[in-house]
């Protein structure tokens, strides 16, 4: 409850609202990959290994393999997609301060004609591009914002984020791996980590959407779909595979 | 050439970059956790299966498990994600519009407070603020960009992008794990994989690099390091499970 009225909150005010909507993303990301793909992977392995000493270790060996190879793939994969998001902002940024100083009527002409897809005319806007001409730092941002489209990222946000992702990742696959950690017996392992695995798809998924202020049932459906149908065609696939060999 | 030359050219008109940019960005994401997250999971059971009749067919199996559930996965989370953005975007337009109608004054102390950001007094944003006051649709439209700071996403964006990542996911998938296929000799495959991966993965994240405006060879090197770290972890893990087990 306190989380959403955080989040409504937060909508109201952008500075605000970015931060915590990056991190809930972040969350929603790491789990719900980390929830579906494992569980799958081990639902696929689990039709398939039957041939084998010890099937349930084989399915928690890959799945666990597979936790780490995603958990990371992701995380590092998310802090240099951050990182990225910095150098861009911050080469954009020296370009426009460049072209404040440099290419001071193409930048008028830029401003005018930003509002004019608003149907304000020069002269309305004439008073605001004073303002600006006479504070270049706000000019720049005004840019950076407005023609632009960017966001100054915030400092520090792509570690954050990286291990937001990547430990999010790993409570997600330990979820549906547990059953077969927990039992050798294959068959009744997978049919555990099928119930505990659309149970938690379906509480995550209502959670997700009461924090996005989406239906809560239909998100909750939405997430069990994806991760029932990615199980299934693993599950069907990996024992085509094992039949016609 | 002309790739990068449109990219360049799509930074300066708004519209248009977002749309080349996303589209690259799921080619981007799916490639990456395509070519990464399969080698690593291949790698990590080809160090650890060695007691099994085919340990090569093994690995092939929960390769193209861990490809039909991440593909999946992936796809149909975008799509969703995509489609949760749209449906953000026009409920936080309808809200805007009730706004503009049922509480001007709190409208106005908005867009007075959207420009005192930047410098700008309210004498000198009063004209741009009458001229939204006479045109509803545009007043809106200022509002969605400059306090929300939202984009119209465009239509039929997400089929594309599920599709585009799914595509992708396979095709970066698909090295990985042909060697496996073609190689029955399980030690051989695995150093096969990790050379051609590694590869695969120098000139992805060169060309990822090149396109994004960011050194190439940096960029390849950054690719090739979380391949290679994710890979590592994931068969080191699977190797100690198998060692004490």
């Amino acid at each position: 409850m306190s989380l959403q009225t955080d989040i409504q909150h937060a909508a109201s005010h952008p500075e605000h609202h970015f931060n915590s909507s990056e991190a809930i993303r972040d969350i929603v990301i790491g789990l719900s990959d980390g929830l579906t793909v494992p569980f799958a992977l081990a639902a696929g392995l689990a039709g398939a290994v039957t041939n084998v000493a010890d099937p349930s270790h084989l399915v928690v060996t890959a799945g666990l393999a597979e936790i780490a190879a995603g958990s990371i793939a992701m995380g590092l994969g998310g802090y240099l997609a951050s990182r990225g998001d910095t150098e861009h902002f911050e080469s954009e940024r020296r370009r426009e301060q460049l072209e404040v100083v440099e290419r001071p009527q193409d930048e008028e002409a830029e401003i005018y004609e930003i509002f004019e897809q608003y149907g304000v005319d020069r002269a309305s806007a004439t008073p605001v591009l004073r303002s600006l001409q006479a504070n270049p730092t706000a000019y720049v941002d005004f840019m950076m914002r407005f023609e632009l489209g960017l966001e100054e990222p915030a400092p520090g946000r792509a570690l954050r984020s990286a291990t937001t992702i990547a430990f999010s990742y790993i409570a997600g696959g330990a979820i549906p791996l547990a059953p077969y950690f927990l039992f050798s017996d294959i068959g009744f392992a997978l049919r555990v980590s099928v119930v505990i695995t659309l149970i938690a798809l379906a509480i995550f998924g209502g959670i997700k959407g009461r924090m996005l202020g989406s239906p809560l049932v239909k998100s909750a459906l939405q997430t069990v779909l994806i991760g029932g149908i990615a199980a299934a065609a693993a599950f069907e696939l990996a024992r085509l595979i094992n039949a016609h060999s």
